[in-house]
């Protein structure tokens, strides 16, 4: 196995990726803020697949933090990073400084109005932007053909695709499924923060997702009874706050009385100071 | 002479430029609002002496205009546009429709916080997101090498110079001298706007400039002086209302005490409803 050329420059990531384009190459590009786990793995494995460069970015972007969330604890195992990427064959692994990202007297942010301020924007006030803004800087510096996202973060990926058509980026971007757990968990790199009871627990936001799901198959289309079959589920669960149980068009973000068309059923929920999000995206015919 | 080509879609425009690269050209870009003027030709021409391949666009841009503002009455004289690039020897003229640059369900924006918000900024309220929103999305489209601007707008000058730094672009940013009528006036397209009178003492702006260029020549330092100078010089010219008279850091864009170092002297001056700006930079020596 190859280790991964690692680049901590904009010159150096840039030549890199020109050299491979110069080959002929299609450029992959997976964004991730490191603490690998087989969710990320699963982009990259999709990346290798169709692209010949393959390049992740390391970076725990500290403007889409808020001021007392986990910015300072973020895991950073960047050893065990490392042996990830060289075990999928990484061709390149760009892992700044945020002082290469962020250069003294940064002025610039990315706003994707309307759909930053809900759902996980209405209480992480900033993150959208923070994470709208880092991403159009990694795209500037990568310049990759193709962009890899998981699902997981759904309303990121749509913020991501809104921006990407709206200043007419030539990045093609491809949402990946979400990998779970046996029980159901989604794969987070916050998973690790949770204690035993807590894990124990988490997997209901999975399993309020399917029971409204399989009343969506039995013919369910009215969304409020469903959003508050889930409300009443976190409720009962022991060690579990509900953040947002919410039911909303895919397009707009928007809540909707009646399910139809794309559909995104999305949830937070906090364990102590733990904020877990899980989502299932579903295509409703007309009734 | 050849006429350049007109493009007004992303495909055809990209196709162009990418076609100009394969032939190793470098491509240079103008952007403008059209109505040109010789402040503009003077960007084309040194576009014309340092690309191998110029682009023009023409884009009335929507989102820069307050809601007060003069958007639907801004000058759109196409067919001399498209006579004074034939002359310049321009390759190629963008000339989207707002549709094409603003697709339905636009929702992203570029802000240059800090910087947007004084001098111009303070009394046209979005007018800088506007403008650091459409020349990101004509960046995008055009991917030129080099960008060409006017000393005229000096703030929007620095706001996009802030954006390129900040956001990675690898666009190189060319700033240009102001262009004068014989009497001083600066080149606007907004200058067929004035009356006769008004443009009969329209001058006033570029002569409170000499005129503190002269007193600092002379040794002033002390900034509040000079700025007393030019209001008291705009409130004695008829049919004059002052909008600012600054004397600003040009990298912060934040008034100083004493002059030293790259500072902006700017002004802003109403004749009825037209807003007429000008400016000088000066270098100085800490004394």
């Amino acid at each position: 196995m190859v280790t991964p050329l690692l680049t901590t420059t904009l010159d150096a990531t840039r030549s890199a990726v020109a050299a491979a384009r110069a080959r002929g190459q299609r450029v992959g590009f997976v964004p991730t803020m490191g603490a690998l786990h087989a969710g990320h793995l699963s982009l990259i494995r999709r990346a290798r697949a169709e692209c010949g460069f393959v390049v992740v970015s390391i970076f725990v972007n500290p403007t889409q933090f808020g001021p007392h969330e986990d910015l300072a604890r973020y895991p950073r195992p960047f050893e065990k990073d490392l042996a990830a990427c060289t075990a999928e064959a990484v061709d390149l692994i760009f892992n700044p400084t945020a002082e290469v990202v962020y250069p003294p007297f940064f002025k610039t942010f990315v706003e994707v109005t309307g759909l930053q301020n809900v759902l996980c924007g209405a209480t992480r006030p900033g993150h959208f932007r923070g994470v709208a803004t880092v991403v159009l800087k990694l795209f500037n510096i990568v310049q990759p053909d193709v962009a890899y996202f998981g699902q997981k973060d759904a309303q990121q990926a749509r913020i991501l695709i809104q921006m990407v058509r709206d200043l007419h980026l030539s990045v093609e971007m491809v949402l990946c499924p979400i990998v779970r757990e046996a029980d159901g968990l989604a794969l987070s790199s916050r998973n690790v923060y949770l204690s035993t009871e807590q894990r124990q627990q988490a997997p209901v936001l999975f399993q309020c997702l399917r029971m409204i799901q399989e009343r969506i198959a039995a013919g369910d289309r009215l969304t409020e009874p469903l959003v508050q079959l889930a409300r009443a589920r976190i409720w009962e669960t022991p060690g579990a706050r509900l953040d947002y149980a919410a039911i909303v068009d895919f397009e707009r973000l928007e809540p909707i009385d009646v399910l139809s068309g794309k559909v995104l059923i999305a949830l937070a929920v906090f364990f102590g100071a733990t904020r877990l999000i899980d989502n299932i995206l579903v295509d409703v015919s007309p009734a």
